[in-house]
């Protein structure tokens, strides 16, 4: 199959020529790099939301209610759920995805798991490559969804042009945010589940820890909104502020200098990816059994795997 | 100071003299290199106790007990305690570990927290260095706790000889950790809290997981100890499991894998952390730009930079 007409599948709202195009992505398909320079011309337009926040702050009906509302605004919308590695990766643990099935229908509406596939590399190498292909796919809108707490789920989530923090009460609070690192890359923050008793508490600490933290630039203080996603509470108030971040991005010159950010952290990875690629020969196995035999030092190891050039060409995954 | 020096001090029990070496390794001085040569000849001979799973699990509690049954034996203990960054680093989140702070004053227990500064390859750099550090200091056995449930948690839990994930009724269930990908990497499972109503759940539903995803080589399936560290209660047990594994680790002939593979990560992470320095260059940004307009497509922008040569040493942090 050509990129090109299989884009123009996708393009047209044929959901398997997509689907093929981000498995392609996804399986670090040596095909990948010609497909994203023939669809790098169509890309740069689609508006990229991230969502992450700790397990059952309920990221999953957010996201439903989010697609909704700009469903109903007309726009095409994409999700890209990140799942970090599990041997049980698969069906098995997405039944939060269930949550999104009232959009299955709706072929404007694509819903995509990325798995990592077992490096910490891996999804930040492919990650914005198929955000690529959505974009070039003609979506306006792309939600990219990550489920943890860790250092990889914010580097995910900086991926974003508005990066949306997710908490409720009682489930990894905001001491615990504060701890993953995820308060600093937020644009806004939503306290989920607002009719639980202790969820103005979470307000609170929140609010403290922004004027504590300093968080967000001079012109732009992460709003925090209050929502019950469950009964559609709140969603309105939330779209309202995702619209008024994006055209402060564009007014304030925040989008250019962050997707430029981005591509570096894209360029990065995919160079982290190409040497961990080169690793993968013989060499690294002598030098990992001289240095724990102590016969070598690591960084002395290390300066030598660099200059390593084994001839194979550069792969990436 | 000399390293060597300050080694013979730390040696002799002057904690703050090995605070500094520490401080030196964690600030990725570029005296790290040649302090490592100096007291590589003396490492080799620690034990290394990795302890990961969700925040409230108890794993500080669970790290004091371990230390008290430890020290009881008449081993010298450091402890590792890995935090994500933050921008609250430092005293205020750290009020778990006074849970340890029974052994403050004992001279034979050194307890550190190691911050990650930024940037998820830099915790993977130093702390294998921190360790040699503690290993050349005289520390019999190692405790490394990692603060959180991603992936850089797995990673650096994965340096340990001996893997501990803890689980506790209703904090980050046996599904989350799965989520996580933690419970790959575990070879002793420890379920805290067992005190709590649904405690033989979370047992029941580990064991259907471990049976499930195959977990373990196959003449080491990980034993579940139930524990409640605050009473003391399962402590012993814990330690005769963790006893017996670094008995097999010995006589399988998995401890020498198992420490060959943590120098494969180590010279990894080491020479990702040079790469990134190399990153830092102008050459980064204009690409970056490049790419964010389209003009250039992220694959040949990641050999190029490969490629780039700027002429400086090396550097490592």
């Amino acid at each position: 199959m050509s990129g090109n007409t299989e884009l123009k599948k996708a393009r047209a709202g044929d959901t398997r020529a997509l689907a093929r195009l981000i498995s392609l992505v996804e399986d670090s398909s040596p095909r990948v790099r010609d497909l994203i320079k023939e669809l790098l011309p169509s890309t740069g337009s689609a508006r990229i939301i991230g969502l992450t926040g700790s397990p059952g702050v309920g990221k999953s009906t957010v996201t439903g209610a989010l697609i909704g509302a700009y469903r109903a605004a007309g726009s095409r919308v994409a999700v890209l759920a990140v799942d970090p590695t599990s041997p049980f990766s698969g069906g098995a643990l997405l039944g939060d995805r269930v949550r999104m099935q009232d959009h299955a229908l709706d072929d404007q509406v694509y819903i995509r798991s990325m798995a990592s596939r077992g490096h910490l590399g891996g999804l930040a190498a492919s990650t914005p490559q198929a955000i690529r292909v959505l974009d070039a796919a003609g979506f306006e809108l792309i939600i990219i969804e990550t489920v943890g707490v860790g250092q990889a789920e914010v580097a995910i989530a900086s991926l974003a042009d508005s990066v949306v923090v997710l908490l409720a009460p009682g489930m990894g609070d905001a001491i615990q945010a504060a701890k993953a690192g995820i308060l600093e890359v937020a644009d806004l923050f939503v306290v989920n589940k607002a009719d639980r008793p202790d969820s103005q508490q979470v307000v609170r600490d929140l609010r403290n820890m922004i004027a504590l933290a300093h968080l967000g630039p001079a012109d732009w203080k992460p709003p925090i909104v209050s929502t019950i996603a469950m009964k559609g509470e709140g969603i309105d108030e939330l779209v309202g502020r995702l619209d008024a971040h994006w055209s402060w991005l564009g007014s304030s010159g925040t989008l250019e200098q962050r997707r430029q950010a981005r591509a570096r952290e894209e360029i990065t990875a995919l160079a982290f990816a190409a040497l961990r690629g080169r690793l993968t020969v013989n060499r690294l196995d002598t030098l990992a059994r001289e240095v724990a035999s102590g016969r070598l030092d690591p960084f002395a190891a290390a300066e030598e795997l660099l200059n390593t050039r084994d001839g194979t060409d550069t792969e990436y995954g």
